[in-house]
């Protein structure tokens, strides 16, 4: 049995509005990746122009953009320290006479001096042209300054959501059939209102002899929440609604298909809609299982407590095939 | 009589997607604290991933904030302070003899000078290695600077509804019934617009023997303003709609309720919109009550005065629980 | 004839969620100033509590702001220099012997230098308590240089409607009948998208011996337009939807009413909702008077002139008050 | 044959909201730029009050704004070194007896360490006028920084729309008939999603003898996407609902037409609403042409690869003007 020849349920609309292509020839592989990126590559035109620097810089990690500017601060400073060592040290109002690594280290001390807009007074600019390059490096120091403090806002206040989904969707049991479920949860001290889900299945089908993707929006138990606060967990049913009605245990293993999945949310500590993604491939599915609880009761006070170590837990449960989902 | 033994209206439709628990055993106290953020408690990942700094840093009062970056700037200064003192005061350029206390001392203002890429110019870094560090606390000080000049941005800048919430709901008469009636009002020098209230009632019900959370979302008289100038009294009129058509004087004390309230508008000082909450158990509903008026013409002028201080200001009055409101 | 004495159109349906007061003995003036502020004072809470100083800032004119700053520079190194005065000059390292005139200047700048964190080395903290203060300066400096790179960022970016107004509206003629007429135009180098209008008339009515404010949502010809870009006029059609629709001449002459305007925008330069409001009053209404055109093709190149003088340029015209207007 | 006597589709209702003038001979040449600004000028106020300069130096090249602010810099530190240089350089403490040329090269550096709030302890103000200017210049140059510090962070996070449009629009076959269709890519490591397209068709048409602007919304084939990743082809099938229906070849090579588009999508770096326009002649439709696939499967990986050179790459196709489009 090839693996694209199982039936669709043809009550199911696909949609071709989702931005991905349709002919799958054409098309990698999984749509998004799973930290929500969609799966391509740019080419045609050149490298900073199709890149955004400042989100380059707003996306790496807390370390990475500290070693950047280190970075940046060192590679800086030692142009400079080279310019100021071959102008030479002695020119310098106040140096004293020194080795040439002690020059080195001089011009070097001066650079970041002169770059810091600090200065202990000890050492000045000897002539004209020291002084004009002291000038513009203080310029340049001062700039830098502004970028950094730029750039460290920007990653501060950029509104992200702090919302991590369930490693697995989970085909469960539900209302005497069957559901495909994932789990969410906000773990960071921000309030989520008015969070909405929008589910797609992406699946590649063979249509005339043709390999094409198709999408179907999956619809779902509930797509929106009042407040996210505690975990939400997203249920498709597979009912008479879904592409999947007439799916066999068998079409779920070998289908290849790619549910994605988009989170828009108003988070109110930012003040600013928030959007993530994520997908799961039918890899990623779990067959027969559903989620263990997350919460409870918080003894000794009367909160109720979150287990955020819990959100990809789950449980084996027996899923007969045979029995529909009663809407 | 136990307290979960009241009738709630059976045409009034229970809603589940509110992102609070459903399962009263499984949930603690209130669902929202008086000051609108959710009373749940966090468990299973480290303190500093579930905690969003910047957000702590925003939320903490003037004082606090002050005192952070204080306390910030003391203990790095005083971190390079044991630096320089360790690596000896003699080594400094400029520095006179002095007793081991006034070395320190030198080392703590050489230090913070440094850090404030200052510099007097008596004292100066006299080796190597001390040149070394003050370059990079130097570094680390205009980073701080940086950070300290986004946060207090980020602390200016913060959309945040100035709107203020009557401590008390009243049960209130209303069209020959009664409602249920909270107040607020804009505190400071903004403009709301297009204000949009949305005000839930939680309830713990017995279902099957098994204690359940019950939401409901109420209806209002009116839930949108085009401007919120003066005070705004919510209104959820207690008639054929209402989920607690059927309670008695006893159920309102007895129940076991909160009425949660979510306030949206854009304000245009901020050109953002800001959301607010709060909730009110019932033992925060006075039975029997109506609001003082809290604006007149102000004499002199041709302005109106809004007296803030009365927004929780109440009159008791006689209620007829025998007689139903008209819609 | 008592001004209250007209007949407003009974088809007409008044609203009471404008967020302004329905009883006219407790509302004063007009509802909205000129510049589209309410009208109102608050009292009750503490100055401070009831100002957001950040808006303050943020409101007040380039001129106003940097005197602001300039007097906070002053003010602080004020301060300090009568610290650093009455610790005794004589005790700073580099300083001669001096006046007293000649000693406070040499503390005021000595402070200026410590707050700015320059310094150019002839003078430095003598002692222990001086370089203390000098340290507390600095830091002050820095946090002073943090908070007004954040009030300029505010004020920059800071989305606001670059849109002015017509200072009158007008009672023109319209499809054989009449309306009321207002205009405003885009005066910046922003682009308006979707922007919408929204009309509200204030009339103040005796109602059953009472003088009540009644608000009245005025049905526009045009209340959105794709993009905002040369001027646009509104035009509430007085016809069978208006309340206005039995006006007299004398009504509209003798009638205490207010329009109230609210436009909201999306401007791409700012990427952001920005909002503007204003008023008119019945005596800033123009009897009898059509808008003069203000834009024409551009000679000599092939762009549209818009002539932003003009916007409030009418000419009087006749307006007969027995001709109804044709929906 | 005149150019406007063409005939419009009577079913297509056209539409005056569109912001743009009715009169043509009131109006300019093309109503957008090809870069998507509104093609007027301003007129009547003066150029700082019809200006946004925060707005001018957010939209100019990094390199503009490089050189505005060094030139900033050069432009403050030359006053200020006049100022300095005739109240007497010989004033300065530390300084040398130097030629007129050294003088003034003294004062220009010694301005620049009191903007740059340096200072290299050597020189220093020498008398009470002087220690007043430099207290000045400290003060401004610390201004400079905050408010380069916001232009930067401006600059940076600004929400821009990274898409890009191909230079030509296409009257292309569709659907047995014909269709104008344009194309777009995102060019940036920017996700967009909930991408809305609004397309209107601007047509110089004479009416009772009198040219006038009319304006159609053009119906779209898709107008949302939900995830803009690869290119996005908009169709315009001209069909029975098109204004276009009835236009022959050479009407098309005729006509004074205008095709204005218009994207709005939300950007989840940005987290914000972008927004951007652009507009297509009837010049600028390449009449009998179809767009050339921009990306396929890439090799080595399974990724999909989008070649963003090809955008505007199309491929010339005969078009049979008798057949109609099938809705």
């Amino acid at each position: 049995m090839k693996w694209s020849h199982f039936i669709t349920n043809p009550k199911a609309k696909s949609e071709i509005n989702t931005g991905f292509g349709v002919s799958s020839t054409d098309y990698g592989g999984r749509f998004l990746n799973k930290n929500g990126n969609p799966n391509i590559k740019r080419k045609g035109i050149g490298y900073f122009e199709r890149m955004s620097w400042y989100h380059i810089l707003l996306n790496m990690s807390r370390l990475e953009f500290l070693l950047t500017i280190s970075l940046f601060y060192l590679t800086i400073n030692l142009v400079f320290t080279f310019v100021y060592y071959f102008m030479g040290i002695a020119e310098f109002g106040g140096s004293k006479t020194l080795s040439h690594f002690e020059q080195f280290a001089e011009a070097f001390f001066f650079s970041s001096q002169s770059f810091t807009v600090g200065g202990y007074g000890r050492v000045d600019p000897g002539n004209l042209w020291i002084n004009f390059i002291c000038a513009f490096e203080a310029f340049l120091g001062l700039l830098s300054l502004a970028v950094v403090t730029g750039l460290l806002y920007g990653r501060f206040s950029r509104p992200k959501a702090y919302l991590r989904f369930s490693k697995n969707a989970l085909l469960a049991p539900f209302n005497g059939g069957k559901a495909i479920m994932l789990r969410m949860a906000p773990f960071k001290n921000t309030t989520l209102t008015d969070a909405e889900a929008k589910v797609t299945l992406g699946l590649v089908l063979e249509e005339n002899g043709k390999l094409v993707n198709k999408f179907y929006q999956l619809p779902l138990e509930y797509s929106i929440v009042n407040s996210l606060t505690l975990s939400w967990t997203i249920v498709h049913p597979i009912d008479e609604r879904s592409p999947l009605y007439n799916f066999t245990e068998e079409d779920f293993k070998n289908a290849k298909g790619e549910i994605l999945v988009f989170v828009k949310a108003f988070d109110d500590m930012f003040s600013n809609t928030v959007v993530t993604r994520t997908s799961y491939t039918f890899k990623e599915l779990v067959i027969g299982a559903k989620f263990d609880y997350m919460y409870h009761r918080s003894e000794g006070d009367d909160k109720t407590l979150l287990h955020l170590d819990k959100l990809n837990s789950y449980s084996q449960v027996d899923l007969d095939f045979s029995k529909q989902t009663q809407i």
